[in-house]
């Protein structure tokens, strides 16, 4: 495949018949690939948050439905339940996480393949060039969004971002990250600024990796300093990802989103969401999103560090919910889309 | 001494002429107790943050020094030189840090003991006197400022804090503390919530710690997740402490503060600063204070664990600022002090 622009992390990608990923987990420490046909796997590498971000998560469940339909196409045995098999597999990866809208807008186009009427074969063939074709579509999407939002991006400006959507929360290239490339490779020189997003850190372990492995500098802070770094000025712009957008324009995003947003409005620095389109849900209202809750764990450790009594209760959402009136504009692959948003969302999913 | 409630949990206090502490950074796996009478020592206590929370430190800074002059009466070799050293130990523990405005205004109280024409014996004894009168004044004004406090509880109210202003950040009983435990004793069945409180992590490590050990319910959550529980309507009140109040109502507490008063302000729940009219720098304006920078290490690490590679650049600011137009109320033990606060703040401090 060949872009535009070079494609120097990928976090998600077929090889040998196989979906591959690097185990986000272990960055920036180790740098681990796995590659499995087995959908059990991928949903695994999906609920422990080995493979995360929202684009990532669709592209990976896409390519272990095709991987695992070339399996199946290998044993006879399997010939009559294929498409049976191959509907569990899409369950299976459907509920491995309730947030992300991707995820089921890129399992849809997987089974709208698996109920045509093809011999597996045909079928699997379809399959491989629809999974392949989310993944070229997810980093395409990428690049185009990222110069719509570097056309926004001063010279020299400094973006507080917070959690990673960047490559690692993509096939590659990265929404909030293919802004900050785009900008980058055409010779703005911008600053980041990242929290560390607590409780799994994508910041201070993937944003951190992710961009300094480019040159990019890059500032880490506490999810904690985000208002205070914009009250002091040292902030011209706040560009986050999205796991789902609702109708009206609410933006629901890693917890910790929405403190940021209330910090950017108060001192009038534009708040940008950069998502494809593909995370606009025009079905969903607000009232609809599942806010998932993880593993208590994840508050009461660090990396595996007790921070905590061992039994302490906590609350562990893994999103929260944005509202239309902090969002400046959202950053599509389709072009910038301000407010009204009920009104313009609708107008670029169909564009 | 005696007090009004139970005094339960100690942070700071006087034993065997030396001041002894719990070492705070250890809590709540380990309760390590250090008594001193070198105020090197208890300056390194201060500057590592084994003694923390800005009424903790100016008690601790004034028992070292009596407990230093105890010591120094030992010796004749130091009768001529006796100001001098103990105006260089003040000197030495003033500069441990530089925005607890109460360390400031117990070495001052020390210092004018220390200039008084007296002998070496007659000004020990005053200065031990002065010493624990800061403490037990301490630990009166929390009681108090907790009864004036507690009124403004409901029963069944669920109050978020953010850091710990409790016990273990004064000589006892605390100022948030103070609140929460007057409520509590007196019979109201209120829930805490409690940030972690990153880079230190007082919120997991002491709040939880101090307030489960007295059986109040307490639940952590990520510095990130406030802003949302606030929005879901899971927090009736918030309560901070503060390291600094300046004339006009600035509250300068810890990094996050801020934030967390941008969400209450948003989503119309009160936001209460707790803190002894100590705390009240009247003589100071927003762009006096000094915001102190920590060790790149702190944001680096989790307790010593790396979550990040090791020479990214932070920002590591201790303390944040949030404008008096956030803040409800400040609650001394005076009385509650309401806007307009620059002239009311004075009033109290005058009363």
């Amino acid at each position: 495949m060949e872009f535009r622009y070079p494609i120097k992390i990928r976090a998600v990608w077929w090889e040998g018949n196989k979906v591959c990923w690097i185990d986000t987990r272990k960055l920036p420490f180790r740098e681990e690939i796995y590659c499995s046909n087995d959908p059990l796997r991928v949903a695994k590498a999906i609920i422990e948050m080995e493979i995360r971000g929202a684009p990532a998560i669709g592209v990976a469940a896409a390519l272990a439905i095709a991987s695992y339909a070339k399996e199946l196409l290998e044993d006879n045995t399997y010939r009559d339940k294929f498409d049976n098999i191959l509907k569990n597999a899409v369950k299976l990866l459907w509920e491995t996480r309730p947030t992300a809208y991707n995820l089921f807008w890129a399992l849809k186009r997987i089974s709208s393949i698996i109920d045509l009427e093809l011999d597996p074969h045909e079928k699997t063939s379809r399959l491989v060039e629809e999974a392949l074709d989310i993944m070229r579509e997810d980093i395409e999407a990428n690049i185009k969004l990222g110069e719509y939002g570097a056309e926004l991006i001063d010279h020299e400006d400094t973006i507080l971002t917070h959690c990673n959507a960047g490559a690692l929360a993509t096939a590659a290239f990265g929404t909030v990250g293919g802004i900050i490339r785009v900008a980058w490779y055409t010779g703005k020189k911008i600053k980041i600024i990242t929290t560390e997003t607590r409780p799994v850190l994508q910041g201070a372990r993937l944003n951190v990796w992710e961009y300094s492995r480019e040159g990019i500098p890059i500032t880490l802070i506490t999810d904690s300093m985000a208002a205070f770094v914009i009250r002091k000025g040292l902030v011209n712009k706040v560009i986050v990802g999205a796991d789902r957008i609702t109708r009206k324009g609410y933006v629901v995003n890693k917890i910790g989103t929405y403190g940021i947003a209330l910090a950017a409005k108060r001192h009038n620095i534009p708040f940008y969401v950069a998502a494809p389109t593909s995370t606009i849900d025009l079905g969903s209202s607000v009232d609809d999103v599942v806010i998932e809750e993880r593993n208590p764990d994840e508050i009461r450790k660090v990396m595996d560090k007790p921070i905590t009594l061992p039994e302490i209760p906590v609350y562990n959402y893994a999103f929260d919910i944005t509202d239309p009136d902090l969002v400046t504009a959202i950053i599509t692959e389709k072009g910038v889309v301000y407010p009204p948003f009920e009104e313009n969302l609708a107008k670029i999913v169909k564009k």
